[in-house]
């Protein structure tokens, strides 16, 4: 290998103002502007290779983020590929144990997600070195014959945001099962009779055979999580996801506890900020899947850490995805998850949002609902630059084009 | 009240070079440059009233404190503080449920020391605004006796950073007894050898009837913690702090439960990200020792949870201090715990560090190892504009000679 010397690190707010027309919404996030704080690594390797990382957020805070990714970036600039990977672990602790720096953490919230984006680039540099996609990195090893043939099994959350209407779930329902989707995720917390008419709806569009999984963002205490879940048993959903805040390890264990019998798990992690956190929940048999995020911890080193300990509790991993980018970056892990430990289906299956795909030189490719294993070297964090000078906040066009329409 | 519109947010990045004689250091932070970030609200009112307001960290990353608080202030600024004290759930919320912002915590890390810095001056500008000092207002009743006259307890825990020598031990221990303290707190974490050296120095100089208590920073696993304290055992310190990850809600546990027969207690909080984490150690029987922080969580209004949540627990509260004003601060919410809520002295005290006491306007007095209430009007979180000026980073002259120094 090259020495591959990281001589610059850019990072760029970028933000998709996909609240004015409600996509992503949910019980807590209303009007999420999909975002993320973009990293791009320059090398002085001859072939000029660069890194691109990203963390995703839902808009106001991207700054905040943008700020704590230059205060690590001297940590970063300087260092060579090979210096890096070599003590992988070593590097990971630089980053989040500076004896300063640390404090505003640790290991939690914008610190935790800016060093995310960082080492997304590190890792996505270093496959486009070896010429691989990240999750052939990461496996090392002869491919599964199912992986390639079929993909890997993908729900939809597209269906069925928050502040979609009756007649849009309707509609993007029978699409998708036109499509071939069997599996549906509904968001639910911020009424109860819209819930039930909701799921209702929607149990009789899939029939009785499809997957239907709940998500409430966190919206409920735990007893509140138990009762309004309770009546919607009827509508047999697999999980509740996020019933309650995701640092009650305790409370989601009371609901796990109280939703068994009715044959309900829990699922969380998109907000669990570290393999800490996870190891508390697994321990306290707190949830029964285990839903990684690329962006929230600390990259592909902590994913795996989190997919071994999920291993271990033989809990199932399923995926949080979404977002911008989550897709693009998760399904590294669900392969290397499925080909180098799990070696099961059985209770898994990858979260799937149908937009902002386009803005990525390596979108993610589905057929028959499954996420097919992506072949470009790399861990897929490349944006086209027109999308993102486009999207810039708060200097892009479409920026410019909402602030002046707001002053009309 | 008047109606007190708050017209004005300013935030300042100020840092005191604590790391060059290594006061502050310990297992993890080992250079750590005391520092906050500076709040201050103007408001229209006829006396030009304004609330100080602050949150400790320990250098690198204060500017993405900064950062955060600039971007809350908009929630903020334009309000009037009868609108923010007759709904102060509504506003915390505000605060830290921003449909967008929230993302980047939640209510955790940079975003939750940012919303500390921003509370804790709305509460001083309230506390200055009734003429009262800020646990006067809390406690609002008549003053228990013992309080005015004999203080607070205090432990000190400035004669036993990691960095010191022996000498210096022996030389800050003598005096501190010859001052009237009797409780006395030792870094430890980094070097069995050296612990065992330091814990039976000190234990010598304080004799068997002082209070011992140790602290480790975070440094170890959970075993880890187990077996090193175990071969501390012998020179009886009252608890352990810190012993491994703040996360580790089980690991603390386990400690607990194995250090129980030795008659040592697990003390924790000061890196606590918020009062559902504090619920998960209280219900778990991880610690016995709850130490609140001023800066850490949501200001008052979380601290006051933790408060009643300890005392429901029957667990005492023992406050993290020192930093850059954390013992100006914490000291009313002691007093409020005694006056309002515990009424008891048994296994409770209140950390003090003797370091950075002169930049404030209204510094805490110390009087036989005990905290003397304080009188002034507020929350004590105004600074000397003098010391503001030349500490603030990265222009003050302080730092400006530092960076001079270093070129040299």
């Amino acid at each position: 290998m090259q020495e591959n010397k990281i001589i610059k690190l850019t990072v760029r707010d970028v933000r998709f103002p996909t609240s004015l027309e409600q996509h992503g919404s949910d019980a807590m996030h209303t009007d999420p502007d999909y975002s993320v704080a973009y990293v791009v690594l320059e090398t002085d390797s001859d072939a000029a290779l660069k890194g691109y990382g990203l963390t995703f957020t839902v808009g106001r805070g991207t700054e905040i983020v943008v700020c704590a990714v230059k205060a690590l970036s001297t940590l970063v600039v300087g260092k060579t590929l090979k210096e890096i990977v070599s003590d992988f672990r070593g590097f990971y602790r630089l980053l989040s144990s500076d004896g300063q720096m640390r404090w505003v953490g640790p290991e939690k919230g914008v610190i935790q997600l800016a060093t995310a984006a960082i080492l997304n680039a590190v890792w996505d540099l270093w496959a486009r070195v070896e010429g691989k996609p990240l999750w052939k990195l990461l496996v090392d090893m002869h491919l599964k014959q199912t992986m390639l043939k079929e993909g890997y099994p993908a729900y939809t959350t597209s269906c069925a945001w928050l502040g979609y209407t009756d007649q849009q779930l309707t509609q993007l329902c029978s699409e998708a099962l036109a499509q071939g989707w069997t599996k549906f995720k509904v968001k639910v917390g911020a009424d109860l009779q819209d819930d039930i008419r909701r799921c209702s709806l929607i149990r009789k569009l899939i029939g009785p055979n499809n997957t239907l999984m709940i998500d409430a963002n966190q919206r409920w205490d735990v007893n509140e999580a138990i009762t309004w879940v309770t009546k919607l048993a009827e509508f047999h959903p697999l999980w509740i996801e996020e019933p309650t805040c995701p640092d009650d390890v305790l409370g989601h264990a009371s609901i796990s506890k109280a939703l068994a019998p009715l044959g309900i798990g829990v699922a969380t992690g998109e907000q669990c900020h570290n393999r800490v956190m996870f190891k508390q929940f697994l321990q306290a048999a707190a949830l029964q899947f285990v839903q990684i995020d690329s962006c929230r911890v600390g990259s592909v080193n902590e994913n795996l850490a989190i997919i071994l300990m999920a291993a271990k509790f033989n809990v199932p991993v399923c995926p949080h995805a979404g977002g911008v980018g989550l897709c693009e970056l998760v399904q590294h892990l669900i392969l290397f998850d499925y080909i180098s430990v799990s070696a099961s289906l059985n209770n898994r299956m990858c979260e799937y949002v149908d937009h902002l795909h386009e803005h990525f030189e390596s979108p993610t490719i589905i057929r028959n609902a499954h996420y097919i294993p992506p072949k470009d070297p790399g861990y897929s964090c490349e944006m086209l630059e027109e999308s993102v000078q486009k999207h810039q906040y708060p200097d892009g066009e479409v920026w410019r084009a909402i602030e002046q329409q707001g002053k009309q």
